[in-house]
């Protein structure tokens, strides 16, 4: 078993200027990392003859395995295939098949082929044709001193279904693979820092063909153990027993694992314990409504909630004492603590969460900075809140106590105490 | 004025290997572009030295200005300071500013300051010191025969905090920069090959110094104009005569200018004409109230909002009348009118703003199929409702009747009646 090593190469003027995001490279190493092709590096040049010449050149130097998309189109700017042409020095014909496909593709579709459609047929002889079943430029598969060169269409959906359904069950047969085996263990509530350091000595100890990556994102932190060897069982063996050492010293703080999101995780508990929640947001405003709403299904656990942005409406909607509001402020334990048990009852639901804070810029006072956030949890039994204290980023801000909200929610329903 | 060329660096395992869709490098050379600055290519490498100081060297052969984000975090797999340090044959010491700075971060979040976070201090001493006002991480500025070497942080709002305060202002002050005017002129509600048939002809005939790009996003169109030359007076003389015979051609549909978003045109316009609003949201889940508290000083003229998720609470909460619900279904055009109307009165709002539909993926019927949404508008004088045909991705949904909300409410304050 050797490693295999492959390149992804993006070609466009859109991409290189940012017009558009590419998303198409990170889809592509995914793919070809659980088949165990590790990519080692990622370029984007623009439709100029020169610069694809040269990438191409770098990447064989590197890697065995050198994926293409971008710069198929039917117009001028597109000169991927004839750039190919060049690097393979191979001559251009009409491939029946091709032509063939490009022809019913219109034909189906009620629309007339064009001379510049037509031209989408003519292919390096030297290439293998890959057939793009969804639009009309077929993909091309080189094969050179034992390295091979895949260019796709850049569309997404095109290459994706071009990947799946040709290029990496080629690839399959074509290289006899490593064996790789992930897991990703999801955390919220501790920073990257201090996880560190509660399983430094695990991580020292940790055998040489288990890594751990950690992947910090606003409010969490992903743990990602990666073993690599060639038989998979073992390699699972491996990494769930050391997953089992982990686990204890990180526990409150480990929501779920692999794609499992936050929000996806909260609505498992709710489904799994036959309970519904209702949300009383001030200042978060919507976003934790939106969190849980965007995940399909959620009506079955989410009843619904308020938005009462102004003090009157705390009041109104939700029965906030005045005395309450006029001693303790809008942003306080007391406050937050009447939202989530009225919005609770108000709204019919097992558990009520509730958010008061100044989200900034403006707003701060002495006593109550901005990034001064109160969150709230009540249900039949008992009621906990937090005082958070956020940064000065508005955006920041809103996205760091949804999180907080929905972990408070989390801990809620396990009764997993806060220190 | 000679040509700058730009790379763009990003370091990290997680984007290599596909973990996560790398969105900094697309930013980046959108606003290198905005200054005249030209991307040539754009490069991920993992957290290995090798790599790092291969990519540094190669890119330093093709470019005078390599921009890197990411593997400055402060655990032991993020190495690109050390590796820079070494590329750079720069030795490492603790700089003041940074420690002042990093342990005031914690000391105001109240958190302990931890030896790798004070580690985050050590700066190559060969390097310029660039503040990281919302993170831990700074960056660092290199200079190496006239060639400038930029390290960022790879959490997004942290890189793009450090290029907005400091790296675009240095950068501009470092070049002798062509001359470059730009505006951008943003749409709502109409498609981009509508506005390109629309505008065809003013399109064909302007100036050769002036060019049109169409920067389409979800529900939206930007045109960008960009007039290049030597003297900014007569640039701009030259961009504002072209958009003036542009404007009558779509004017129902431009909402605003360059970075004017639409929720920032709503609040000015509502705070404009002294009003204020208030949402029930059913399908939009909070998205809408998220999209307008996001914006600063979005209190004087957002009420508050509910999300009736519920049926029961589209009744309770807002009085929809059980027969409305049982005649036309939650997702009709009668309840819509009767939620902006009631939450308007409730809320003490001048406007009352409504969505009901079905977001997907589940939920359709053959009548009212996955994707139908219904949007209401409801002042003092006036009620106005839209019927959505959406299509089938749970999310886009979310997002497109969220903006056809924010349109609605647009075009009913300003009266700007739909054809």
């Amino acid at each position: 078993m050797k490693n295999i090593f492959a390149e992804v190469v993006t070609i466009g003027d859109e991409i290189l200027y940012g017009q558009i995001t590419d998303t198409n490279t990170a889809w592509i190493s995914a793919e070809l990392d659980k088949i165990g092709i590790r990519t080692i590096r990622k370029s984007s040049v623009g439709d100029q003859k020169e610069a694809i010449l040269s990438i191409l050149a770098e990447a064989e130097s590197r890697a065995q395995i050198i994926l293409i998309t971008g710069g198929l189109g039917p117009t001028k700017d597109d000169i991927t295939k004839l750039t190919m042409a060049e690097y393979f020095d191979s001559e251009l014909a009409i491939n029946e098949q091709a032509l063939a496909e490009v022809t019913h593709f219109f034909k189906t579709r009620g629309r007339e082929l064009t001379e510049l459609n037509r031209m989408q047929a003519l292919q390096p002889v030297k290439a293998l044709y890959v057939p793009n079943k969804i639009g009309t430029a077929p993909g091309m598969w080189f094969e050179k001193e034992g390295k091979l060169f895949i260019s796709m269409p850049g569309v997404p959906y095109e290459m994706k279904e071009m990947m799946r359904t040709h290029v990496l069950p080629r690839l399959k047969q074509h290289f006899e693979m490593p064996v790789i085996f992930h897991r990703l263990v999801r955390t919220v509530g501790i920073g990257e820092s201090i996880i560190a350091q509660k399983i430094e000595d695990w991580e020292n100890a940790l055998p040489a063909h288990v890594k751990l990556a950690y992947l910090p994102s606003i409010g969490q932190v992903k743990l990602r153990l990666t073993a690599a060897g060639d038989n998979l069982e073992t390699l699972k063996h491996d990494v769930e027993n050391e997953l089992a050492k982990l686990e204890p010293m990180i526990s409150k703080y480990i929501y779920g694992y692999d794609s499992e999101e936050l929000e996806v995780t909260v609505g498992r508990i709710l489904l799994e314990q036959g309970k519904t929640v209702a949300l009383a947001e001030s200042c978060t405003g919507g976003y934790i409504g939106h969190s849980l709403t965007r995940i399909p299904g959620s009506s079955a656990y989410f009843r619904g909630g308020v938005v009462p942005y102004h003090n009157d409406l705390k009041r109104e909607q939700l029965g906030v004492r005045e005395q309450t509001l006029e001693q303790h402020g809008a942003v306080s334990e007391a406050t937050v603590i009447e939202m989530a048990q009225a919005v609770r009852i108000r709204f019919g639901a097992d558990v009520g969460m509730a958010s008061s804070g100044i989200m900034g810029p403006g707003g701060g006072t002495d006593d109550k900075p901005v990034g001064t956030v109160w969150i709230a949890y009540a249900d039949e039994h008992k009621t906990w809140t937090r005082r958070l204290q956020l940064g000065n980023e508005r955006n920041v801000n809103i996205v760091l106590a949804g999180i907080n909200v929905l972990n408070l929610l989390r801990r809620g329903l396990l009764n997993i105490a806060y220190d």
